[in-house]
């Protein structure tokens, strides 16, 4: 009998020139799987190029986490525009990132949106489709990671790759959408290893107490919470513990350097 | 007995959100080759697709025209950083045109660096080198595009592809280098035209008069001077009528929408 | 008996860079009154001294038209903000426009917000009063120009001076918001006359065909619709065939060189 | 007989949006007068009010800190551009913050050129008086601060205010030129303490060992360093042991909010 895996992902890179922010370093000891910042939300070359040789370094997957272009938001503003510009500004970062990586031989294992653009994803299954899609042209066979939702079974009808994930460090509201924070701040390691434990078994507890479906195959924690390393310790120990062997869900896709 | 063949290229995609520059629709009736701004100078991502969609029908190959990450300055000053900086701002923007080209099922042909970071390259043997190595990772087999100068016999000798070229536009100093315009102006297009039919030839007259060899493959007219398109008319004639074929240098690379 | 007076206002410094929007030149020959980009949505520190020059020089009132910090947008996009960071947003915008106009002995003489965060003020009486009251401690006394609306109405209430305005050369809907255009394109000049005529005897007509009050004190042409200069001429020949001096609402406040 | 006095200044205000650098907090504990970052290099509207009311709160002096357009680079990297564009970046960003702290009651104390644009202005005596008569059109009396250099006397000359000042927590060269870091590293606060309280005295040791004059009337520790706070408190120390009074030099233009 196999054990059930399940994937650990953490945003990263998200530093931007001469500020700092997150801990990639210490928090790639416990994650499988990094989404990097591709410099539209934060994130600029030299920050990326250290991200994906961190990441190859530590054995963590390392995909794309593009974001509306708004430095000064940190792409969690919800940027009114098109569904042509949002795929627009998705290809140019994903590609941005996939020029560098393919200097450090690191192939690219997934493209996770961020912040408000994560949001609009999650709730347009036409955009996630167009999306999911155009992503194809530039990385086959990578998938499209968000959370499970009406959108996510769209693009799956149209047989495109998706990893189907959600964040262990928020709340859920009614509906199982996660509430987002303006500013992330430091949580209790434990409670948010109690839910990242019942989202690996495929379910979630909402603000109001109930208990609803949440087929995640991937769990995330925010890199830029202060006790982010904290929190993702915890939720490896908590997952560990529980029987699950972490492993990113498309770790094939990652070479290492010769 | 075969015709001669030269390129002839020219800057395009240069507008920026609501502001525009250039007409490529009519230049691109005159051109055989597109350098296409890729955002730090100029550029964003529904002008890259548009830019990409017309060179494709248009039938005139495209390639990559990474500059300076300053919109403010358009990349025609010189942003002091390292080596190591030049090339991952070079991969940045060559790997989002290439993403969003993929959608558009176009290859691109080259990478031919802009303003103040072409003459940083064409100065550095290391760094013409370095970067035309790394372009080797994104896109195999795609030349870099610059002057014939002591880098570009550097990077030649390490057995990297390059596409000679210089701007048929701007004056020449005594040394061969092109002597850079704040901002482009009108000129005439004759004496413009009698310069390209010069360097087709494979030399130029510099400022002093002397004739130098200039043994290029390809000449350049600014898109974003003002009678860019008249001058492209003329040059194009000039060189018909001398005999030469124009043809994009690795036209093989770019492929019809099928 | 006293002519009765109005005011021709215009956005103008919109360039930014190497790009270049609009014609103002030509354009403040006919208006009374400029609203000068202030580097967030267009325009920068060169472009808005030149903008500045070029009204002292013409004699056009020159005020701030600050944006959302959205160049790609071109400030046409609704930002989700606060209404504290809109308020910050202003204010620095202003006092950077103050800051190169004190150089030049130009006093500014209102400020008319832009685009969508024209739109935004003019739907929340409680932003439109804090942005008119944080303004009388920046620039003492200058006017806050935007639609006459409830928000206006607010304003007023509190004491606070406002200059109402609206634009002849958009269509309104039955509740009297004007219809913006993602990109201005050319209008007939003679129909913008018309409607700025109607505007400046205190009405205009809906898109429904109804006429509905609208008492504004300056009526307003977009500087970078592409025939923008034909249609300031027109609105300014049609004004004052009608009888209607034009004069600038502040324009004591705009100090000449001595 | 009066104390001896000495102003002891800091960066301040140079996070950005999402990324904080520095502590201000705890910063203003020990210096008199605080440079505050302006959009270009750092900052952002409402870290320049926050840093304004902490300021105001703290009773420390507050002056703007103006710095190239270069985020990325975080204004330590020399951009080309003329003398005319560095008055205007100057002019725009000075009046930036000085709109905001119109609001707060705050008046700017002084104006501290950041990184790159500092050294452009020590090294131009004309250069340096163009941007401090520029600055007496929009701040009437408030001085420009920088290093005692040829620069300096050539603005004293003219009878324009200054505040000589420099970084007692940077090495210096024979020419008493201090040598900047790409990146502030952590120093022992005590040997930082030692140059402070040379520097009061009116002069420095160089890096050759010689001990030259350096008559200044406020010396600096970098915000951004990571033990900026306990170098602040160490300089404090040794400056008040040594019976130097700390205040600012231009603190009489500090209103208090009544």
């Amino acid at each position: 009998m196999t054990a059930p895996t399940i994937e650990l992902n953490a945003d990263a890179g998200e530093s931007f020139g001469r500020w700092t922010l997150g801990d990639d370093e210490a928090l790639f000891r416990y994650i499988t799987t990094a989404n990097i910042a591709c410099g539209y939300h934060a994130g600029d070359p030299a920050t990326m190029r250290a991200a994906l040789i961190r990441a190859r370094t530590a054995g963590v997957a390392a995909g794309a986490h593009p974001g509306y272009p708004d430095l000064l938001g940190f792409g969690r503003r919800a940027l009114p525009s098109t569904d042509a510009d949002v795929v627009d500004y998705i290809l140019y970062q994903v590609g941005a990132l996939a020029g560098i990586a393919a200097t450090e031989d690191v192939t690219l294992t997934h493209v996770k949106p961020h912040g408000a653009l994560m949001g609009r994803i999650c709730r347009s299954p036409e955009l996630a489709t167009a999306v999911a899609r155009s992503l194809q042209s530039v990385l086959p066979g990578v998938p499209l990671m968000f959370a499970p939702t009406a959108a996510m079974r769209a693009v799956t009808a149209e047989g495109l790759p998706v990893i189907p994930e959600n964040a262990a460090d928020l709340e859920f509201d009614q509906d199982g959408v996660n509430i987002v924070e303006p500013v992330p701040r430091a949580k209790d390691p434990e409670a948010v290893a109690d839910r990242a434990l019942d989202m690996a078994r495929g379910s979630v507890r909402t603000v109001d107490g109930a208990v609803i479906p949440m087929p995640v195959r991937s769990v995330c924690v925010h890199g830029d919470r202060p006790n982010a390393v904290a929190i993702a310790a915890a939720v490896r120990r908590r997952l560990e513990s529980a029987g699950f062997v972490l492993s990113a869900c498309n770790s094939s896709a990652h070479k290492q350097a010769p």
